[in-house]
């Protein structure tokens, strides 16, 4: 198509006859309008809305890393496009307050006529789950069923056949097992780290055994976490703790990406990281905002319609406030601040990895 | 209609058939699909969206108003309505952060698109600023033309017929000028509150003259700006002169309805006078939020567009910053504030008049 | 004191020498000086000017209420001062996005030296958590110290003290447990309520019998959920039943209160009650927030430090998660919901009841 | 100092003692206390620490960006902790929610004792705008004075040396003109960009005249506006137009800066250019946040005093409305949207400067 383009109404281009009759109150067709239940349609019809331009930021970020080869071009549009997640994540928070505008008691004048629908029937919400890569064997049953026994069955084949798609969490794995400068020869990375981490542990047990504002039992509480930290230190460096991590469900990011996201964080001020940095910590920073996002919910739930079944049957609160922790996907990421040593303890890289780290921009 | 309600699924409750196919990328059809044309149809849904829960809550709090008496039962749900008003206007706000994540490059992939739409042409934005109160002598000009040339010829019509209606400030007015209390007989309220006026003005003027700190020209300065206070508040005591700015233009609110308004403000502690107090911030909050974001909106549409014509043909960076400050309606409640005393210089309620103002909740 | 008051400049009046000044790094007393530690020192200082805030407004509550007879005229400012508090604690969440800008490594660049300080260790919302109501008794152990093993015996002693005195929580018990309107002769409100409710709990029974897109093990969840909900109701009615509730720890609320607090959030549209419910559900929102930021603020020392031991020698992150919940103080209000039943099958109050709910603000 | 370093206490390390005891209520000696004045003193209190803060971090900027070779790896230091300063901003934006919950009426409750001190003497802030670029004879006067005749005379010198340094504008314009790149032998590419924008503005007038819904005034305007553009245009290819531009106040930043950062803008995709590009909006961000705040704080005071003069002895309201445009800084930055072309009519790098514009970071 050619310029000139035809002409755009802004009404038009936005569907806007359609977008803006698409409210119908249940309470009204049932001879009692409820004032509030335009604004439960509406702020479940924006969510959706967004749930479906996450859908499209993310789906866009899986294509660049679905890649054999990430462009290194990417990476600068796929950090762009993750934080953008996080600002409507913030959004998506925040409308919960306009949500909570709704007392209890006007809910209650239209709520029976929803019955049984659900928020837990959102299945863009679950596809933005999945692609961000939460597995289907994590989530916790609801009321004693499975997330998706309560959608159509298309709606349920549409989630099965996401499941069985690569999500994001493999991608990023994928990518970050590719990391190069993990294994130069000669250049016995992992070993120096070992040994500056035991000199450090070393040093905390000294701290905290001369710490005379300690009692002998605070003491004892603080040395046996020293011992449990070098315990969880030992499967960075073996890859086979890691594995044993892994089977018991401690762990999920392999041994190798493991390693190269723990390298990026330590070396991150080199100029070649620096974008890599800011994709995984995006990444932690929307596992966050989801976490915080179905804390909220929940407790807007429980504001809403306290112990009582929801809409859907469920006893709402208490099952969301378990999936705020239990639908985590990075933990992993989260969890490498444990096995971060301070900078002036790091091991100097090699001088020839670290020119292949930088580069230089100005003339 | 009877219980059992028909079940109802949540997909088709808030018809998400509809809703996530309405977004036809204009760029998709003229073969060059460009990614961030999603967010831009997506983000001005959402606002069109809010726009009608926005005048779903004016036009319901109109309705209450309207009426001869007005319910004194329905105050209390008035405020919360245009707190939920607030509350939206917030998200409208923290919308634009979102936009901001597309950059003016990302923009240039679609905007010859769009060709001459533009966010101007948003009917709904212009009913809720009609119902507000915005009269339409008062908007600026847009590139020379009227603001309602740009749409439909049923739009110009739906726009046109609201205008003719009652606003909620033409209703908050009549309230208002309703108020009890300010003519009571042998209670000269308004003779005692000016009287306590002139000695604090004289007061202000013996701090500037004896203020060792300032030079001659910053007193000279200052006992300007207290002859000019002492001016305007004359209009508060004397219609005639009040009328006279209200004929230049100084002023909208009528006389009786801004000495109501100034009454709440100064004795809302008053226990029948919390609700009223509250009405007046919210509606104050209202305005102040919507000033912020036309002008928020104005720096986005500047950072997006530069000072280039906008896709319906304006130089909107302008047009938009002007709007912020000149598209105000309820700033005579905002300069209220020219015309409060402290509370140690007021004059103390007659006791039959605070009777009348208390009532006893506790036993 | 009388004018002309002393000239004020703004530097003196808001000791800015000894505010600005007041900034310590201890990395750069180590000869390390780290440049994340300007910020860790500003913003928990900020978060500490806040809290000295908060106490302030919770203070004048407390006075308010602690009188007799609350005056009716406080009851606005009270929520007033409620109100900012919310204010307030928005930006205390908002507050930890920016401690998010300092990244785990860059924390390690100072921590060492910090050590054993500790959050953990502000007394201040320690004072913030006893005067809103929270009991010695419902804190969780920490490392198995109780909470204010750690500080300072002063602090120790000042927390003892204000452990004594009575709380937000208690004063407002109070205040509820006077509400008229409970108990008036030959109005049999609560049988009413009663019968409106097993009304409704019927019905309910019938929908989930009659909804043919529920499996039998669906219907046997939900009935079991109703029979739960009935029993919980009966407490409502019963006062022995109540007590049993508080006496197994599951209510705090006394019984008496409880009803009122129903009583006003059913009836909340009476203009009289319009302030009271604006009161509970402030204290619904400061509730709800302070379980917000300790949950964001979990999340937070999650990421920062892993699960690690923190610089006051505790695993910070479970400790801080379990708090979110444990720690809140009005569940009680938060759980009425459960008890609201439609405005549709509420018993009509006795007009000379209403008539005492009702006052005339209009001529 | 080594290991183990003296133990630390929360409280004695935040220096709480003198921080919590810095609030003096004026209202309190005047022997009148006025509960509000100790929000107005912790709210400014909270607003000086946080310009500490920023000031400590563009401080560090600008170090890192004095030097004559600017270190790659600091890129990503300085675009984090200017995103910090971003944050900040976000907050300090959000505090007048918290102020606006002080009404006028408990404002003039102490208002009185702080004559003539004002948020205008602010000195941190002054030095916060001067870092930022911020030139002596581009601010507004008020009420005919300079800015810093208001405040002490050891103030005013410190004012005067932080004017006579360097400012981040001026170090990031010497970075931009050093940017490569911009002039490689044979590579003609401005000569290039020309045709295309000259291209692009041939089509543009095309799609004006054929537009069937534009009146012939409204054609006529938008040809006229197109026109200007083409002028303006003129001055990115030609150093002497952009000359008169500057000596004609209308830009600030050099050719060659200006050149350097269309050229990031444009070529942002490719992996070397992601940081600068990251660090020029970071800087467009906080242009933006500050004219925001600088508006939301003039609302703020209008509804706060109304037009009467301010602590300060200023119309507070109309001054600072003002400064929010003319204060701002980086107006070059945003102009850049003007001079941008969509990617599809950009011309292609190159390959060997493309080659040189990226880098491997996969293996």
């Amino acid at each position: 198509m050619d310029k000139p383009y035809p002409p755009v109404y802004y009404s038009d281009y936005l569907q806007l006859d359609t977008l803006l009759s698409s409210q119908k109150l249940k309470s009204a067709e049932a001879g009692h309008p409820a004032h509030d239940e335009m604004l439960f349609i509406v702020i479940h019809q924006a969510y959706e809305l967004w749930f479906k331009q996450i859908l499209h930021e993310m789906g866009s970020v899986l294509d660049m890393f679905e890649k054999e080869t990430v462009d290194e071009k990417n990476i600068g549009t796929a950090v762009w496009r993750l934080q953008r997640v996080v600002e409507i994540q913030k959004i998506l928070i925040d409308q919960l307050r306009v949500l909570e505008t709704m007392t209890p008691l006007d809910f209650l004048d239209f709520r029976d006529y929803l019955f049984p629908a659900s928020g837990f029937q959102s299945v863009q919400f679950r596809l933005v789950e999945i692609l961000f890569g939460l597995r289907a064997e994590q989530r916790l049953l609801y009321n004693q069923f499975a997330y998706h026994t309560r959608v159509s069955p298309e709606h349920q084949a549409l989630l099965k056949r996401t499941e069985e798609r690569t999500s994001l969490f493999d991608v990023v794995e994928r990518w970050l097992e590719r990391t190069p400068f993990l294994d130069l020869p000669d250049f016995r990375f992992w070993q120096f780290y070992r040994d500056a981490v035991n000199a450090m542990l070393l040093g905390d047990r000294d701290v905290v055994r001369s710490n005379a504002t300690l009692t002998d039992l605070e003491k004892q509480v603080q040395l046996e976490e020293l011992d449990a930290t070098e315990v969880r230190f030992a499967a960075v460096f073996e890859a086979d703790k890691h594995e044993e991590l892994i089977q018991s469900g401690k762990r999920r990011l392999s041994h190798t990406a493991t390693q190269a996201a723990l390298f990026i964080s330590l070396y991150r001020d080199q100029p070649i990281l620096h974008m890599p940095h800011r994709l995984l910590s995006t990444l932690v920073d929307i596992d966050e905002l989801f976490t915080t996002w179905r804390y909220r919910h929940a407790l807007m739930v429980h504001r809403m319609i306290g112990t009582k079944i929801g809409t859907g049957g469920s006893s709402g609160f208490h099952y969301l406030k378990s999936t705020a922790e239990n639908h985590r996907v990075w933990t992993d990421l989260i969890d490498l601040s444990t096995y971060l040593i301070p900078r002036a303890a790091l091991p100097a890289l090699r001088p020839d990895v670290e020119a292949q780290l930088g580069f230089r921009y100005g003339s």
